[in-house]
């Protein structure tokens, strides 16, 4: 089996996760309408302005998860390299999934697509975590159980999120994107 | 004969792979039409969904590839660099391949675009470990033949599937796409 | 308290700078108009050029400041990254508040947003320089405290320029944005 | 003087290359017409994607060189890391003059814009150069003069290659670009 050190995967990873959190602010559209006073058009942008802001947080909370992770690991190998090429196909799609909010907040299948590449992330992460430790990929040194549990729980809890909202999506959207902010 | 290491080749490499990869979902616009649902819009875009998942895993195994040949070597000479850099332009042009695909998919001609720039990333990588190995730019103790034959002959099919999905391309453009995914 | 080495934070942050400097250019639309020479086109374009220029300077900045600072750090905790986190918010915003200025330069709002942003990366900055003392993060052959104190002067500075450039807006709006300049 | 080591420079570099290299397909629009068959639209944009291979090849050189000059330093300074910044300044606009020579590449003007970008591009790598022999920091086991002399020498040809180009543009604007090639 061949064994990879992690510092290439880290810069790949960082890379994506970079591009899609700075990409955000694509769809920030300059505001536009016959109202003559911007400060009134951004105004009334302020969902989408929204909708940025919990993106960028979501995809910043992924990165330190993912940053904490693999500073426990000490290689890499094939397993957890497609985990994380699959985790990075979820981060990758969050402009569009933000976009798909800003436009049709209203609707739950916005919420859903939203919620479901979050949990999706979230999901990939945990799984690196137990692939690693199963492989035996942590470094000798690495912390006592203790973090590592509270690692697998932060893990799970963010894919129990992205489920939650998902529910609250058929019943109020506003209210399961802001479950993200919790 | 001047030799560089081989992390800065890694960085922009990563760079960018991680940024082609992550603009492909640019070419998703939001999902317009007269449709009230936005779950039937989105329906109705699935061809532009799947050409995305397909040049993202292209893009993602020629990355993982990448990534496992740098790995075996020790430096790099202007060769290597102008080989990588051939390789970085057929990435780097996979967001717009993929748009024509995704806009043109019923014309064999817009395979055929999306199947040689693949194909040439593939032959580009091949290229790499063949004139890595002459140059002697391997690491000491790098991996015994067997792994280093199986780079090559990996190499060599993608290049092949890449051939095979232009054949193809006359006959059926969607099985040709499908090709890259087996 | 678990401590991160600094190299990926440095990654990471390198990476949104270097896409946000980038994407500013994405904003340079192309000059289009009844005109029939480019380089009175262009011309007409000056404000957009000239609001380019002064963002990438103003990011620019930021970044040196922010690799001197990473450069004195031996280690990183939670509350550094988080701080890192927002400092990033902030220049991840940077191309769209610079297309607000190209758009609506002659409204107050448009400058306030710019230089609000700056203003808070700046924030930022000093607070993590600040934190990083207070936490013992320095490296122990760090610099005297001389570069230290001009780091923090210089870091308010910037915060103070954005809150002078806020008050100017109300008297002119193309002073208040030459005043990053100086 | 405070002395930073190279690595962050040459990252934050990377990066920026690494996406202004990659946004130029972002300027391959789809082809469009009335034309039914997409290989004459393709066709009828030949100029675009020879304007687009132009510019790839043009910033891989310069990426080359820069990987080259940086890879002789001990250490960078502040005057290095300003000419790195004026440098990434020319560099980050290469989408923008790209596509300005794709869509006005019959007027003088557009390739005096390209050409001048890149000559001071080029310039500014030949000053980091010189900067960095002045200031005593390359490093102690660094090639023997032969190699930095062809390094200037490269770095100026460049240099005269654009005041070249611009000088042929009021000629013909194709041979402008061709120079380039060349």
């Amino acid at each position: 089996m061949h064994k990879f050190d992690t510092d290439r995967l880290a810069a790949f990873s960082d890379g994506v996760f970079a591009i899609a959190i700075t990409l955000l602010v694509l769809e920030l559209d300059l505001p536009t309408g016959t109202e003559s006073s911007v400060g009134k058009l951004i105004l009334a942008d302020t969902p989408k302005l929204l909708a940025w802001v919990i993106s960028f947080l979501a995809i910043g909370a992924l990165w330190l998860h993912h940053h904490y992770i693999l500073s426990q690991l000490q290689s890499v190998d094939i397993a957890v390299l497609l985990l994380n090429l699959a985790l990075l196909l979820f981060i990758s799609v969050a402009p569009w999934t933000t976009s798909l909010i800003s436009a049709y907040g209203d609707q739950p299948i916005s919420v859903i697509f939203f919620s479901t590449t979050l949990g999706a992330a979230w999901l990939s992460i945990t799984l690196i975590a137990i692939v690693a430790r199963n492989r035996g990929l942590l470094r000798p040194n690495a912390p006592a159980p203790e973090p590592g549990l509270t690692t697998t729980l932060v893990s799970i809890r963010g894919t129990l999120i992205a489920i939650l909202s998902i529910g609250l999506a058929y019943i109020d959207t506003s209210l399961a994107v802001l479950v993200w902010v919790a």
